[in-house]
């Protein structure tokens, strides 16, 4: 059963958890951005006549940060009026458009520094721009309901077209960083032009069939090339790339009904969630090509896990479940959402990470000691810009359009996906989440709810006007008949737990972690007496302590752990030299906002 | 107190675990590797008169691949009478001779291919090759009593004086690789041409003084020549540099009764021994340098820990226990011997492991498998040769010069340091291990003996003439008085023990190994029932069986663990799903002696 979601334009949060990030995040994090990108030039590239120093030379990436700004600047003024944001918003734009081509094309990069080198190489993220200046005239169209932009976008996007099916003239056939497939939906979407629908589709038909080479060390399989996308039913290569590119190919399945993209998809959304994703939805454990890599490989302290590659999973499985109602996607979403999405953000919403590693033990990012080069090491605490720079404006623009993702509906159903206080239309979603499992929701217009049953809930019930009623279970989802007027209320059990990963996960083993509902915990060494490799928890009687913690509006956790004595020698017989103690653990999306300092997920088990 | 070494040429190896590794090593090893070295080119490039494309174009670092199998060859026919080895022996001793320029300078590769560029580059290797070659010439001349080589090899000597320390016109001032210093001590002591020492200290006392660069991305630590060498207080840089340079400095500490050298040796080998090397004697943790990284830092599955860096490491501690009986020397080699460098060479002898993990799981060799060049990972198998190829010659002369790293003495004390069946000049040392702790020695000569009490030995026992007898206990030796009648039976008990290592090797966090006497155990996955990442190990309570193995001359092992029973989601709550099994351990010294495998030394503690 196809669902639609529910767009973010006509949703607005309310109290609570994600209230809060979302009112940072307009406060603060864009204006954080937005700084950042000004000082270290992404918006004088958009000028035109750049020389060798006249001023930063743009970077082929920039447009594609600038875009990602303006689009999570767009969704933000939706819901939250800002003269300055709005201001800022449209000069960037100006710029754009005045450096247009009239031929249509637009790249402030090529442009300025190559103009005879327009598509000519396909590592060089022109259409992945391309497609992120298209997004961003959506969302900016959709908010102020002014055509300019869109419209100028909507001629780049005719260029493409031009040059990719009807002149086919172009160094390389498909994108070498996807994006502009799942944009040109969009477009499709907000304008009816189903020229651009059948242009994304050409590029996703188009790719690996047969397969492109990518560049340098890179296999065809780094961009998804390697194979025709309905051949894919494995996750390769560069994980944003990936995702991107299935995020499309699932809006085309649902488009076009097409079952060999469907079954693709599926495939591919397995193989991730059953065989290669943290246990905080951060996907791409391999620094090396900031890739997938083989099943159950899942290295914790040279997780790569980038920000964006949360991000892409989350519009993966969203547009997974306008497909089918199955909560696997709807738990993907939440467990990234929470862990391995947050992470990447501090708390104050200006510092930023791109990498999210489960471990994190600074003092052994010195080992190389005696080389002047470093290897691939994490970085210890969050940055407030990075020289590819994608992650804070994607975080932007995920969390201000965040009400987007909460429930999608048929004619006559509501899916609730997400326990996300807000007004969705003509319904009221309020949630405890992710404190507690308590939720209420009030409204009209629906003849059936269906309420996702968290994966990680053992015991719920819901009550409607009050009382039990029955409902069925398929599929995760409980269906509830409402006949017109919703008046519910459910708890889902939220205990603290101990998690396993699959045995085949060497990285795991005999390791557990702790999670409370969707929330995954860390400890951090400044909370405990004895350093952390000296702790074990104890899984089967963890009796945990829970405290709220206001800034994080979720509890912190005391747990039963040993600690091992104190041992001096490198080497030494294992004694019964543990003693029992109280491991402090913290939500890992937390983690590092105190200094930098050792972090562990999984601990050894006692 | 001094003592010094009863040399390799005053033993001979009895029945017992080392006489089969010598026998093997002189049979398989020493022919395989010759096979190998002819093959490649190594030998063809002693002949004079390269151009290209006439043989295979000679490499900076061969003659000292030549020389190292030259020694080993050398030490190998003081007690195996072997005319084959013989006449190939001095067929390379004949063409370096006839290479050997006037002046007395001698290399295959500067000489071929860049006769003006002689001592332009430090990081080229021509004095490491010098003292390969003045090791080999001194080798040689002890077993065969012919003088040409050594010689000439002092003639080289002569030369490299002339430009380092008399004309000073050389581009760089003490060698990039670490080598001749403790070669020119040999030269030394087999010649008594004091001026060998001196050169010796010479490059000893001007390493740092003031810094010297290295090269490309090395740092002048990666080359031990960041500060003056008696400022040297922990091990830095490549590891088989590091340990060569220490030996000399100890061999100088001893000739000169320098305080200040001994100061720092004795501080870098405490450094090494309690908080940089392996379990199994492995050192040089990261393959980036192929060096000592951080305090406490050894990862298992990255373990670099080359085989010649173990070598080194033998050779560091057998000088240390010249200035001063103290068991931890002795610990270090045996625990080296038995473990780290063993693993190096396979069962018959014929095959070797560069690198020697503590961690294997071929499967994750694969994580690159989107990019055409592979991160840095294991071989799963031992190999033949390889580009580098200074182990295998390495392994060879250690294993055929063996018999002269088991006692020292001084004018009246006997140190048994290694239990060796062997002859030792009047005396016979019979030895069950590793398989079990029983000696026997019997000889005549000396007025005291000291016996090594191992340090993973709890409980002993001593008798003389069949009596329990009084002795001194100091510094890990037991002290026996014996009035030159020497007839001792010793026993030390061998009980299989988990050991745990220091708190802050957070890779082992909540991890034992199995040892039984000095061998270190590892499982590999071939002799499990389940995935060896399923298991945890009962350490308290291991239980173990003991079942010999005639190849191995040791036991292999079943302890307790416990195994996870099947789980298939990737994430799960933990529950009481785990059955008791026995896990069967082999000697880390035999991994991959069946085939490529999964394998672990650590492992997570029930």
């Amino acid at each position: 059963m196809h669902s639609s979601w529910i767009g973010y334009e006509q949703v607005t949060l309310l109290d609570g958890f994600w209230q809060d990030r979302q009112s940072i995040n307009a406060r603060a994090t864009l204006r954080a951005v937005y700084r950042e990108f000004e000082a270290t030039g992404r918006f004088r590239a958009l000028k035109r006549g750049w020389k060798e120093g006249k001023f930063e030379r743009p970077h082929i990436f920039w447009d594609s940060d600038v875009a990602k700004w303006i689009e999570a600047a767009s969704y933000s003024l939706r819901h939250r009026a800002d003269s300055e944001i709005e201001r800022l918003c449209d000069a960037l734009i100006e710029d754009i458009l005045a450096g247009q081509r009239a031929d249509g094309y637009y790249n402030s990069y090529f442009q300025n520094c190559e103009p005879d080198a327009v598509f000519t190489r396909r590592q060089d993220h022109e259409l992945y721009c391309a497609g992120h200046l298209m997004e961003a005239a959506v969302a900016y169209y959709e908010t102020t309901g002014k055509r300019t932009f869109l419209d100028a976008m909507c001629r780049l996007a005719d260029y493409i077209e031009k040059r990719f099916v009807i002149d086919q003239d172009t160094a390389f056939a498909t994108p070498g960083h996807e994006e502009i497939e799942l944009a040109l939906v969009k477009l499709w979407r907000c304008t009816g032009e189903k020229r651009y629908l059948d242009l994304s589709k050409h590029f996703i038909d188009r790719r690996g069939n047969p397969p492109e080479p990518f560049f340098g060390d890179m296999l065809p399989a780094y961009a998804q090339s390697h194979l025709p996308v309905r051949q894919q039913f494995t996750a390769e290569g560069h994980a944003v790339r990936a995702c991107y590119l299935y995020s499309a190919m699932a809006d085309l399945a649902l488009v076009y009904e097409d079952t060999g993209l469907l079954e693709a998809c599926r495939a591919l959304f397995s193989n991730i969630s059953e065989r290669r994703m943290y246990i905080t939805g951060g996907i791409g454990s391999s620094y090396r090509g900031e890739a997938f890599t083989v099943d159950y490989d899942l290295p914790n302290d040279t997780a790569y896990a980038e920000t964006c590659a949360a991000i892409s999973l989350v519009f993966f499985a969203s547009r997974m479940l306008c497909l089918e109602a199955d909560s696997r996607y709807a738990d993907v979403i939440e467990r990234v959402l929470y862990n391995g999405f947050l992470s990447g953000v501090s708390l104050d919403g200006t510092a930023f990470f791109y990498k999210n590693p489960l471990q994190m033990t600074p003092r052994l990012n010195e080992r190389d000691v005696t080389v002047s080069s470093r290897g691939d090491v994490p970085e210890t605490t969050r940055l407030r810009v990075f020289e590819t720079s994608c992650c804070p404006p994607n975080i932007a623009r995920l969390i201000a359009s965040l009400g987007g993702y909460i429930c999608t509906r048929t004619d006559d159903t509501l899916f609730v996906h997400q326990y996300i206080s807000a007004r969705i239309g003509e319904v009221t979603l309020l949630s405890e989440f992710p404190a507690s499992g308590r939720i209420t929701l009030k409204g009209t217009g629906y003849r059936r709810v269906a309420l996702r049953i968290p994966g990680w809930c053992g015991r719920f019930s819901i009550r409607m006007n009050g009382a039990e009623i029955p409902y069925v279970l398929e599929r995760g989802y409980a269906y509830l008949e409402c006949n017109g007027n919703i008046d519910l209320e459910a708890e889902f059990e939220m205990r603290v737990q101990a998690v396993e990963s699959h045995p085949l996960v060497t990285q795991n083993a005999g390791a557990v972690a702790v999670c409370r509902g969707p929330v995954v915990y860390c400890a951090e060494g400044a909370d405990q007496a004895v350093p952390l490799s000296a702790l074990r928890l104890c899984a089967a009687h963890l009796d945990a302590t829970e405290e709220y913690h206001p800034a994080y509006r979720v509890y912190n956790l005391t747990v039963n752990g040993l600690a091992r004595t104190r041992q001096n020698a490198l080497y030494a017989p294992a004694v019964e030299n543990e003693t029992a103690v109280r491991v402090r653990m913290i939500p890992y999306f937390a983690f590092a906002n105190r200094g930098a300092d050792d972090m562990k997920v999984w601990m050894p088990k006692a």
